[in-house]
């Protein structure tokens, strides 16, 4: 299996000196930046499931997942790792359409895949994922970076992540249809199999300095923005009507469920002018402000009541 | 549980600007130097088996998996990234103690833990270690530049990994025992539930280049000196009187057996004078030399016959 992943990984990259096929893969940083690193499981039964995930979708989703966390950061991504181990059962043409996938995204943002384990599984499906990224010295965007005043922002649109995973669950037929490689049709079938990660957009911003604090929305809006309002020692209001939501999703959805690969950042004020309607073709919408008190609330769209917006976590894809 | 880990791990070493709490960590690498980068699974049945192996033991040997990785290059760790799902069976004591094994090793050789993931498992215990080194630009030490002629050495002994894996099979009563963290005795027991990365020497012979290639025999000496030759384009004779078997175990054992963390080099005969008999405290072993064919044979003790030394592979921890 290692030849065949060998053979199908993109060449090494610049930074990548030395891939698959060592104890060790060497990777070179560019000068004078830091690197990012972050690690991500997709587990059979907890990220995806077999009957509802397609083996493309899965590797894409997988990958997706790592990039996603080198977005929230506004580096640029150098190099994947992939950690797979498979059971006895699993036909050799799922793991080709798996790395088909996966490979796929990883050309489209120029992420060669330098290196990983392989292992038999005891049980289902497990992947890990880590993804090396670099950004300037000193000017990758935490989270610990939002001070009251700021404003809050969302990329694209919610609820998709949670709407398509209550449709399945729901036993909705067609996305359990066998054959060949299930396409998805609407904007939320796309969000939730094919989920983008925003790596243009969170660069764009680190670029011009104009983020404050970021990430991604991963497990949900009203946790991920609990994790930026604790780093930050700050609070945050939230205009229920500003909140993007993906058609054919509920707010709830867009609010709670996680599974999406959206950004989630602040900004000064006086930056405000200077944050574009769109970045890079994707919507960006202010949602709402950082206040120095530490509550996270939900303010009704009469602007006259308002709720406390408790972090809900991540429904899993448990059976 | 996030938290937990995040109050145990080491502070921030030199290299970890940002460790565990944001998108990514930030982690910069000593000027001039390349990036080394492993990942290597851990899983329940498969690397080891709970009611063998004690906590402490499966944290500490899922560190090692990495760390040794970075002796094979001759690199120094600069961080690791612990991804860790659990089933919901997993007292929170069992935890505890693989995070003492595990952290009591990063700090022995000062490798602070910067991040990682946790998850949910759908069965049994699944851990990926990843560990981050570096070396000074184009001097880690691959697989593939071992040349016909040079010498081949080991370090330290051979042999504990397979037999007591076999001892344990064999139902071994006193491994099995309840209570408190099992205490190894003999120097086999003490190599397999808590083998030691061999980092010292790694960069002992990086620091004066006296190495050609180098890999560790976490998949049996067999095994690992065929990636060697495959990767320099060399075969191999080995000494079968020379390779050092550890007390307690059988030659055949240490010429295939796995789950070793002793490192396998070459070095060109000139710098034969320049290998001590221990690095480090760490005894050195003289066990063959690489050849122009490309057949790999163990020669007999008598010098006179040979047979072709065949990869066997590791056998797993399997019921």
């Amino acid at each position: 299996m290692i030849e065949r992943i060998r053979r199908g990984a993109a060449q090494p990259g610049a930074a990548v000196i030395r891939g698959i096929g060592d104890d060790c893969a060497v990777v070179r940083p560019p000068r004078g930046h830091e690197l990012l690193v972050t690690t991500d499981f997709s587990l059979e039964g907890i990220h995806f499931r077999r009957e509802w995930h397609g083996p493309q979708a899965v590797g894409h989703r997988c990958l997706t997942r790592g990039l996603s966390d080198i977005a929230a950061m506004g580096g640029k991504p150098l190099a994947a790792f992939l950690s797979l181990a498979l059971p006895a059962d699993v036909p050799q043409r799922w793991v080709d359409d798996f790395l088909r996938g996966f490979l796929r995204l990883a050309r489209r943002f120029q992420t060669p895949l330098a290196g990983g384990d392989t292992a038999q599984s005891p049980g289902s499906i497990l992947a890990d994922i880590v993804v090396l990224g670099s950004a300037p010295r000193g000017k990758a965007i935490l989270r610990s970076g939002a001070k009251a005043g700021d404003d809050i922002y969302v990329t694209g649109s919610l609820g998709a992540g949670l709407a398509i995973l209550r449709q399945l669950q729901a036993g909705a037929g067609r996305f359990s249809r066998g054959g060949g490689p299930w396409q998805p049709r609407t904007p939320a079938e796309r969000k939730h199999f094919y989920p983008v990660p925003r790596l243009e957009v969170g660069r764009w911003l680190r670029e011009r300095q104009l983020a404050s604090a970021m990430i991604d929305i991963s497990d949900g809006l009203s946790t991920e923005l609990r994790h930026i309002c604790q780093e930050s020692k700050v609070g945050a209001w939230i205009a229920e009507a500003a909140v993007p939501v993906t058609a054919g999703a509920h707010l709830e959805e867009a609010l709670h469920g996680g599974d999406e690969y959206e950004l989630l950042f602040t900004a000064k004020p006086a930056r405000h002018e200077r944050i574009p309607e769109r970045i890079a073709g994707v919507p960006i919408h202010w949602i709402g402000v950082i206040t120095r008190d530490p509550g996270v609330w939900l303010v009704a769209p009469d602007m006259k009541s308002r709720q406390e917006l408790r972090p809900r976590g991540w429904e899993h894809f448990r059976a």
